[in-house]
């Protein structure tokens, strides 16, 4: 870390500065321009509140050189992980694809579109059972039920299963669950990230809306400073002031995370961009990303009125994108 | 709620999206342009997925018309509501300031801080026993120990005390606090949300590093919903692509959520900035923008080394933003 | 135009506002709903001014239903436009790689890269001679000496070149440039975009930092209802909060680009990520959401002491990122 | 300038990195620590790229210690700036509104607009006759006669008058125009900024919808850099995610600039928000903030038809706007 002070510090605050890192365990080293003093930070600065630093008023700024993460971090462990979800393997050359329906909302609808999926070419199968809604009058999903019918299709398909947690109380719920996903909205809730990481349970960990790629592989490191080092990154859409699409899709991201970590890294289309047309392009741009798997909304329209307008993709046109996938795999 | 058609939806199409939504129990009124149909869904819209709708491929778009909140809704109650955190009221013209440092950190340093906050003008006294912090290797805080400090400052000044919630298992340490703050990160912890509903307690519900007021609103409502009227909203900067200050305050938020909802709202110019020589104008902006209270981070230091050079404002700088406090109060 | 009327608009205020629309020429028809009453706004909506009516006290929302562009309209001219610069065809199914240094620098520099870039498979040659540079103080570029070293380039490779303007007066030095370079900065400088509109040169057209993929149509508009159709749209990175690159590459914009416009959509990784490791991946990103062509940097560094540290690709290098393209390309 | 090298940077690249810095004029300082080298650059770095040093493989991070704008600095000029436009001062303690239409449409308009504006206290008269519209369907202002009638109504009503100019050539249109606004889409039409800095006329520069505040300083500094001093900055809103607001008012950044230049700040609550109901509470909030003058969108309606319900002030409001204002002032 590298503390560069203000031109109008005392020799005295300097001192008294120096004296404060050197009582928090960290050895510094001084250097003295013209117009500036450089304070270098040696040893480990983690426990070191870069914020805190920045507020100082002879303080002008502040520059972290070591990345804070360390467990997900490439440096120490240059090899992908592989992360084994219900004996599908993802990371290291190993690709999958996660598809299935935005919530589970029937025995009919979850095994016809399990079925569906599997034979276009999915290897694990996503529905969401806790619904986490913007509002309380929303649809908020089955709950033990929906769990329960995804446990039962994957009887059927064998499809590993991928589903949404909202709290640490769920977890018995989610006992026989494949792998958790951790939502947007939660991926810095960090009481549930520690109790995650108490488990061995894949996690698939979602990039929060408006979360930098720095504050994701740091959420990853709460689950996995607790023992769990099952982590899947995924990139799902970033907020910015753009509407036509929902989010903005941050493919870049992908890219940059299999350079910065070793964790395998998901890109999710459907809900980066909220349109179907949108899925087959993104879903290849993904791939050649470095894309270690791609999650996909996929639903079998049990309400007929709606069977030819949906959003999400209908089984026929995921066979589409699946192709579409594979080409895009093949070049790689 | 307005759903406005591509031009070439088909007759059918409309037909069955029709169907739909009447089987939704919603009222349907199709208006017929040269262009484009019009359908206005009359009757309770709360159910029908907005995003569902939007990725329809007959829908060109959709529009909400009347608010999805209810309980926080100003038109449904429109005098200011008072809430009464340990005796100090705050809304409907009963102002606070909830002032102390970001994290209790030993008794000294807490009571001390009370003492000089509450002689410069402070009716609560706000710390931080759970800190939500974005590295699992930086301090989280003291935890019971940092609430029985907090109760114990309280006992010394009297002046009630807010502290920050993390997850819905803490609730028993919190009992003896008076009003429990959820923070940015947790904005959208639904299962949080829910638990705190259920109880009567005062909360602090902050904006979220990327919320939409509407979203914050919404959030307030799951709070509501579940039976506690007691939510006083904080508008704590947005997250932007300016670097300069640590967020940007968004101060015409507290404006637009006094006209759209009855709940107080504060404004918490520290987190918001960053930055020690903004918290005295920002506090004012607040003010004049109708804030019915303020959340400003004070300490004593008590390394010496850090004594003049601190962000957090040092009491008498304290003082003098309570007087530009009561100066920008004098003239509403 | 749709106009969503406040509950509480009077009788007479809502007949002040549909007379006001009749004499502006556009028909309305009037929807009575319980609470709400909705105008229908029929005919040439576009002199209408949106911001305006959102703005008027009885109206709740406005929305577009057509859209304003119209010439750059995918609806009313179905096929790909193919642009002609210098010989080189864009656009309907026509790719094109354009490459070259970000300033031509000097002779040498200039023509070593176009020859390297040529050999490597790139189409045509970019440099730029004025550069739009956030500091006055930083190299503003070598001006008409800048133009005259890209013609001698063409000359000697064949490359047809592209270079930014800045203002219509520049519009004689680019007499023979094959293909003007509108920058992120000037997308909206309307007037430089009139002046180009009445020119029939090729504009290469970069989506502003902050703009949307609207606003982006819109500028396109401003020069095509000048009389100039030879429209090429670029997505080089959008400003977001994310700070690991420097700006966020909207790749899901150019697969947006090409359903809603007929004009060929540029993808420009290099500006968009601001880091040499991410141009491989981002270049097929590009191609495979669509893109008609790409541009990007490439300079034989000159100086010896920068040679093995540069951002801009190398040429060995550039010829592995066409490879990784014309993968890419085949796929397709 | 402090650029930090990567632990994986060889003796060699580091010695070239070295001699290349110091064959551009700057003095390099080395820092060894146990993992990274950190150069400290010393002497006249505007000419270094920090762009391009960022990109190159062996540099870790740079970061810049001293400002780059020079003559709109406050550390090289710490009393305040005093713009006179047209007698009315500036800055340095006076205060000024500039209140009137978004467009000058007619003679009546501007005059009735005018005279009222005068008599509720505003000391400017602004009012555009060049309109940089998103669409080229729009009204573009009346142009040359939109400025003829400016200066009729300043000759009736002795108010110095504003308006906003878009291109060099049309300077000699505003020979007479006391305040040349630049809009925040030509904030960084660099060639705009070089022209009028080649005059002495009084700008109102206005900060670009995602441009920085240090963007919005080096912008002034282009106008300075050429002999013009008489820069006034404007903080209008910058474009968030948020939707409710026009924009976001970052009523921060008009205490930052206070901080960091000399030049006079406006804040311009109309275009920031674009909700009357919302201009009274920023306009006081832009007060408190430190602002030296506020531009304030008034018109008298023309059209009955539109007259009660317009979004733009009506002169008895502007009255209560500029009451409120007062008060904001008196307690500074």
């Amino acid at each position: 870390m590298i503390a560069v002070l203000k031109e109008n510090a005392t020799e005295q605050q300097i001192r008294n500065l120096t004296e404060w890192f050197e009582s928090q365990g960290v050895k510094v080293n001084r250097s003295q321009g013209d117009f500036v003093t450089i304070l270098g930070l040696i040893g480990d600065t983690t426990k070191i509140d870069i914020d805190l630093l920045r507020g100082l008023d002879i303080v002008d700024n502040v520059m972290r050189i070591t990345e804070p993460f360390k467990k997900a971090n490439r440096k120490f462990h240059p090899e992908d992980s592989v992360i084994d979800v219900g004996g599908v393997k993802i990371g290291g050359g190993n690709f999958a694809v996660m598809a299935g329906p935005c919530s589970v909302e029937s025995e009919e609808q979850i095994i016809e579109t399990a079925k569906a999926v599997k034979e276009a070419g999915a290897t694990l199968l996503r529905g969401g059972a806790y619904k986490p809604r913007t509002s309380p009058y929303d649809f908020q999903g089955l709950h033990e039920e929906g769990i329960r019918l995804l446990l039962k299709a994957k009887e059927i398909t064998g499809l590993p299963i991928v589903s949404e947690i909202m709290s640490p109380e769920q977890l018995p719920v989610f006992e026989e669950v494949d792998c958790l996903q951790v939502g947007a909205r939660n991926m810095q809730n960090f009481d549930l990230l520690k109790a995650i990481g108490k488990t061995q349970k894949p996690v698939l960990l979602k990039r929060g809306l408006s979360a930098t790629i720095k504050e994701l592989l740091m959420s990853a490191e709460y689950i996995m400073s607790e023992g769990n080092p099952n982590v899947i990154l995924c990139e799902r859409g970033i907020r910015t002031y753009e509407t036509y699409t929902r989010n903005t899709f941050d493919v870049s991201a992908i890219s940059v995370l299999k350079e910065l970590t070793h964790l395998p890294v998901v890109g999710d289309p459907s809900h980066a961009t909220g349109k179907a047309s949108l899925i087959r392009p993104m879903s290849m741009a993904a791939v050649v990303s470095g894309a270690d798997a791609l999650e996909i909304e996929v639903h079998t329209a049990p309400e007929k009125a709606l069977s030819d307008a949906a959003q999400q993709l209908k089984p026929d046109e995921f066979k589409g994108v699946m192709e579409a996938i594979n080409k895009a795999r093949s070049i790689l």
